[in-house]
């Protein structure tokens, strides 16, 4: 059956590495209706919001989505280019990504960190998306209960409740078993055995043992999963030392930002670093780079992290097949090293990466 | 003058990279006075504090401290290996480390990432030590105020105050300014011309706005130090990908934890990573690796670590000039590769590499 896709290319480099894609995936004769949407920067610019209501409607009638890149400036310029008419009126920009995840509850973010040149390391990190640092609790100036809170802190004691701030870092047992759960799900549909929680326990002792207890409890129903809980601190060394070691790891919010990053810069960068955001009742997915501003228009940026999204995609789909075909072809030529962009050390462009990889698509 | 240093060895290797350290230091024939103390797992089993009484008086004598290595166990078996007499007492195990930079105000922590090896980067992580995430207000079970506070959050209400966890990031003028202060003139000092403030203000935005308000501020005083405020999760990427760009990162207590380790990673290894903790009235040194109690009594840790602990308690006590000729000696038999331990993939151990590094100091 024909699946639907929201095309939403957004900002910067998005719309070239979306089209070289989708040309790409043209080759794969799939039932697939993408349908082209608005999002980003012109929408915030010239509606006051980046996703604009027709987007989320498109959203609503469509499976799945596609996302490019996303603009990101610091948040005191953004009012500055409001369209005249709606500056003044209370408006903040809120990045695109952030309402995806909270409104649609897409509370898991899958980023495959591997070794697509060499095959030394293969494991995903799949960060929580809807709780933790990012639950919405942040303020500057503290009120009454809040500043009780932390008053006896020295630090706050010399610095009195309207030069303190707090962020709430929010564990809930909802959060926490829907997480782990996916990433036992995860890991077994992928073949893994050990399950990294990544967790600071030593440290964040009362909310370390949320998380433990209900790691135990839900561990039981996966008995052939293999569970330990490490320090944030330790994964992140250990990535860069010994990054065969991991399988699926679950990290909170804020946790999973940094490693998934830092997932992208043990691949090589950016360029090669797919994500896909998932709940229950939706989902959209997007390669981990930005908009790169500065690269717009110049055929230059690599297409490959866009066609690795795809193939998730495709996978999350039921397209299994085609989308191993693609991140297969993907490789090839990544190994290859002969049609690749200058983040790979080449001078390909980014339709001739796509073309060399849809070539593949041909020949099995 | 002779300066006095409180000498803690500790768990596991601790007492070993110590010891072998100590011995190289003789070499440089300074006025320095070694007092050894206790800290570590004994005097939390036996006395159910892993720091005594005799040791925050020896801190209080001293013009110094360097620390071994700690042992860390999961919180739950701690109380199991306490002596019988103190069971059930109430009693927990704060971490050492902790307690030292708590009780002594040392809030900032310092860590050279150098590549000793190439020289193709060399920056320092100056790390937050009192606030932010270990400020030590971590809740599991949410009473009335705080409760409130989160109430409206979709999974905090999907679980109720009781199955809900929060722990508090605190940040405050008083601990930013004094840290950018610290930041500014450490990268004064040591000719450098890039201060990055590690944040996340698209998404922590009025705890952001803090830190900017601060950051503005204090840069006016010093108008050669490039200032910019990065994203964390663009920093760990950056930091494996081009850790040449950074001259000096100042961050929040929980990134820094992050990302210091992830410099020992980005160095090649825990083998090679001094620090150093740092208040107005006190001070203690350490490597970043911690007891390995599979190592101990086997000759086989890496005491360059400690080697460079020490150099960097040198400087800090005023001698800069053997500081500098220990580092050099330690960067020299680094790079000769020939006696150097089996994290560096040599064979030699432990007295070996301090015996050649004690065997460079004598001849210039
Ligand atoms: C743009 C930003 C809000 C976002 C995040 O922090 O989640 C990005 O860094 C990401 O990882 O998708
Ligand atoms: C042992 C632990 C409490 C400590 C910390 O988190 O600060 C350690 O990881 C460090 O970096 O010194």
């Amino acid at each position: 059956p024909t699946k639907s896709v929201a095309v939403l290319p957004g900002d910067g480099i998005g719309p070239e590495v979306v089209s070289a894609a989708l040309d790409t995936v043209e080759k794969l004769g799939l039932p697939l209706d993408f349908r082209l949407g608005d999002i980003g920067w012109d929408c915030w610019r010239q509606e006051g919001d980046p996703v604009p209501q027709r987007t989320w409607k498109l959203l609503e009638e469509t499976d799945t989505c596609l996302l490019g890149a996303i603009t990101s400036k610091p948040l005191r310029e953004t009012e500055a280019e409001l369209d005249p008419s709606l500056r003044g009126t209370g408006l903040t920009y809120v990045s695109p990504v952030l309402q995806l995840r909270q409104r649609l509850g897409l509370y898991a973010n899958i980023r495959p960190v591997t070794d697509l040149d060499q095959g030394r390391f293969d494991f995903t990190v799949i960060r929580e998306n809807t709780e933790g640092l990012y639950a919405g609790i942040d303020v500057h100036g503290l009120d009454e209960p809040l500043w009780n809170a932390v008053r006896h802190h020295p630090n706050a004691a010399a610095s009195g409740p309207e030069d303190t701030s707090l962020t709430l870092r929010l564990q809930t047992r909802h959060g926490i078993d829907r997480l782990l759960r996916f990433g036992f799900a995860h890991a077994e549909a992928h073949g893994k055995r050990l399950l990294t929680v990544v967790d600071k326990p030593m440290v964040l002792r009362n909310s370390g043992n949320l998380l433990r207890e209900r790691l135990e409890l839900i561990a039981r129903d996966h008995p052939d999963i293999e569970t330990e809980i490490l320090n944030v601190d330790a994964v992140a060394l250990w990535m860069v030392r010994r990054p065969e070691r991991f399988g699926v790891l679950v990290a909170e919010n804020m946790f999973g930002d940094i490693l998934s990053d830092l997932g992208a810069g043990v691949m090589g960068g950016l360029g090669l670093a797919p994500s896909g955001n998932i709940g229950d009742h939706g989902s959209y997915f997007e390669p981990v780079h930005g908009s790169a501003p500065g690269m717009v228009g110049q055929d230059k940026a690599n297409p490959m992290a866009m066609l690795l999204t795809v193939a998730q995609m495709l996978d999350h789909l039921g397209f299994d097949v085609p989308g191993e075909e693609l991140r297969d072809a993907v490789r090839t030529v990544a190994r290859a090293r002969t049609t690749v962009t200058y983040d790979l050390g080449g001078t390909a462009g980014t339709r001739e990466v796509a073309r060399a990889v849809a070539d593949r698509l041909g020949r099995k």
